[in-house]
């Protein structure tokens, strides 16, 4: 028995997909699902990957040390099928968790399975079911001998952009950390999108049809990239029974599978402000409340009438509003990364995250080349003071500004936009007003407070 | 033995003032402390309260069923207690924890302790410490039993304010809860004036001592409030070495305790947004990066040149622009208390919350009764649809888009602020941006969406 390289357990979308780029680049491939009739289905159209209907059948049938993927949906599935596979495996097998496995988990698993002389590899994957099967960006965590025994694999069927987009991002949870970001980040640019699709329909009242066109502008300029070339894609669709743009037809309540908001929340306990991303996740959950939206139009008023400010000048301010905000949504995504890579010992290669992010993943994007080259030149503590994006903030700051004042009129929300420039302006800003917070908490509760002309924490009696 | 009608374990600042308001009262009160150094100091200062330097020796005071009242650091202090404590104690005792506890600690201890047949409270304490002292605000969570043994002693020491501001909130952890939400809008509150405050000093470039006039001038209006009232008072002290407002000595990093944050997070959970309080948890995590800011100060320049447009008329849009914003927040807090009402089956009675609020409490202020009046005659599903909250922000709307138009302008950042007016234009919105983000996500994800026009789930292959 023996001889393939790599096991596959789990053949959802993403499972299958990645069975099929694995056996197109020449690996041997087992597969296992916990419905056989799905392993049957899957492999009777591919018979070149050996279906197994058992663990025991699927672990023979690989070469050691064996390779296992799992493919599972986050959650209890993955700690079920460890524990039953486990039992079968040698010394210095590999398990990979390939699915978006929440970091902690990851972190609690890898202890867990090292101490049966496992290796175990966070693998957040991202590409979606078509990234998957014609290559995927891998961001891998865990331990090194373990990536060792994978990495031949990983970097062949991985997306390719100035190398594989597959790297070894450090241990235990780091993969899954940087996925979550990624899935953070990606939450913030589709807000941003749908917010110039909303100014530019609501306030603009422009066709689908014309936002389809600027938007293919922009996709051809700076910022160039996966999530702008499918909405041109996604504009152009029709409805083939209403003859109407199909994204008029779809609902205006927004889903989420939770990566996104696990960033905001763990970027909370952290201590790092990621406003832009926290302003998605709200506004997804805004968007859900559709009932308690339709009651409140009628009470409070829909959104003012189109801003007869809206001229041509209009588009290419809301241009610059998006790509600042783009700007900023990594650069919150990268500082959250950074700290995070201090405070769970990652030593996350900020750059070369950068770099795998160029290909196969969601956030794919012309900027990633510039972001790739400050993060390795530069170290910036942010990447809104590089010089490359710096340079750029600058001269966009002044449309920004008059992209807000617009939608504002207009009454569009543009939380992520706006949640963006507030970023942008507290960050520059050498003094803040925390310390009328500072004052008002020292008053009421005693906190105590710094100050700026001595060392020490004080105290004062305001009232008198 | 036995004759105190109640114990009180935890010498801090809150604990010691609770302790006197009880004795004020006429309540027989014995006290425990871990260190007893603090117990002799107290004791010695105030001989009518009876020290104890045992736990053992603290019991023996109590008439029963036993009360106890925890005033500890949140955190493992509380746990450990209640282990030495609870064995010592009879069935039918009650312990109350007053700190800022987690709820969902709370919601752990409460089973634990009913378990060995213990009634346990978790009681949202707010004032600080002078509330303690005068009469605090009391959010009281737990089996209605043992509030029943308690109700008699809360309800005289806390605050009046139409009745006495102590309230039984629900089952578990429903009073930290409650309390949980009151510090989130409280955060949000205090960051909406930080916001003014730096608006009318930098872009308007007033002294503090007009700011503090204009405060002033707010506090008598429909923003009299008891954290508007100490912000006029901490205006006003000054620095008797420097000659200056001591305020402008105060460093501008702000700290805080997490309760904030906790809300954030679990309105995350439950999917309700919350902006208003994300922005100010990730405004006063900015604030702490004040080598960051002041590197960025030099690379993207400090804020924009005062405004020239500023004007008398700037200060009343801003007062407009805080007035609508505080209304929101309480709103996101009731929002978020409702849902979570349901989720933990709490059965909150968001009314009386709203009335003992009025009094004790942080974030007591004026708006409390309308407020109060709205959630119990209409039972809004969000209090910006109530007739008296629709009817403000309305007038109020213009004024608040110049606030923000001017801020903008001037690079002032109003995180707060905007958050809430985008929550307002997004809440009103009978149709949101969300439907191109459900393409989005179908396109890349297979996620699937649903149409306005027909029922089910569908998925289109968007790129024919």
């Amino acid at each position: 028995m023996g001889g393939k390289n790599i096991g596959l357990i789990g053949l959802g979308v993403m499972g299958q997909s990645l069975a099929l780029n694995l056996q197109r680049h020449g690996f041997g491939v087992a597969v296992f699902n916990r419905t056989p009739q799905k392993t049957k289905e899957f492999t009777s159209r591919h018979p070149e990957i050996m279906p197994t209907y058992s663990l025991e059948a699927f672990v023979r049938e690989l070469d050691t040390p064996r390779r296992v993927l799992l493919m599972l949906t986050a959650g209890p599935a993955v700690d079920e099928t460890i524990r039953a596979l486990t039992p079968l495996l040698s010394r210095g097998d590999v398990v990979m968790d390939g699915g978006n496995s929440f970091f902690q988990d990851t972190e609690r698993r890898a202890q867990n399975l090292e101490a049966q002389g496992l290796h175990f590899l966070g693998i957040g994957v991202s590409g979606g079911e078509e990234g998957a099967l014609k290559g995927p960006c891998l961001m891998v965590g865990g331990p090194t001998e373990g990536y060792g025994q994978v990495s031949r694999i990983l970097t062949k069927i991985a997306a390719q952009a100035d190398g594989p987009c597959c790297e070894y991002l450090g241990p235990r949870g780091a993969g899954h950390y940087v996925k979550m970001v990624h899935n953070a980040i990606e939450y913030a640019i589709i807000q941003i999108i749908a917010e110039a699709y909303d100014f530019l329909t609501r306030a603009g009242e422009l066709e689908i049809s014309k936002v389809r066109e600027i938007f293919d502008e922009w996709n051809h300029g700076e910022l160039g990239s996966f999530l702008f070339e499918i909405a041109v894609e996604v504009l152009g669709k029709m409805d083939e029974e209403k003859r109407v743009p199909l994204v008029t037809l779809v609902s205006d309540r927004a889903g989420q599978k939770g990566t996104g908001r696990w960033a905001s929340q763990n970027a909370m306990d952290l201590g790092v402000p990621v406003p832009t991303i926290d302003a998605a996740v709200a506004a997804r959950n805004l968007s859900a409340m559709k009932d308690e939206r339709l009651n409140a139009a009628k009470v409070l008023g829909t959104s003012r009438p189109p801003t007869s400010r809206f001229h041509a000048g209009s588009v290419e301010s809301f241009r610059a509003a998006v790509e600042a905000s783009v700007i900023v949504s990594y650069a919150q995504g990268f500082h959250l990364m950074s700290r995070a890579s201090e405070h769970y010992g990652y030593s996350i290669p900020l750059g070369k995250v950068a770099r795998i992010w160029k290909g196969g993943c969601i956030i794919r994007a012309k900027m990633l080349d510039p972001i790739t080259h400050a993060l390795e030149t530069e170290e910036p503590r942010n990447l809104i003071v590089s010089t490359e994006f710096a340079g750029r903030l600058i001269p966009l700051d002044p449309k920004w500004r008059e992209a807000v004042k617009q939608a504002k009129a207009a009454g569009i929300p543009i939380p992520a936009i706006n949640a963006s420039l507030d970023y942008c302006d507290a960050y520059r800003s050498e003094r803040l007003p925390a310390n009328i917070i500072q004052a008002l908490r020292d008053r009421f509760g005693a906190h105590g407070y710094e100050r700026i002309d001595k060392a020490g924490n004080f105290h004062t009696n305001w009232s008198n």
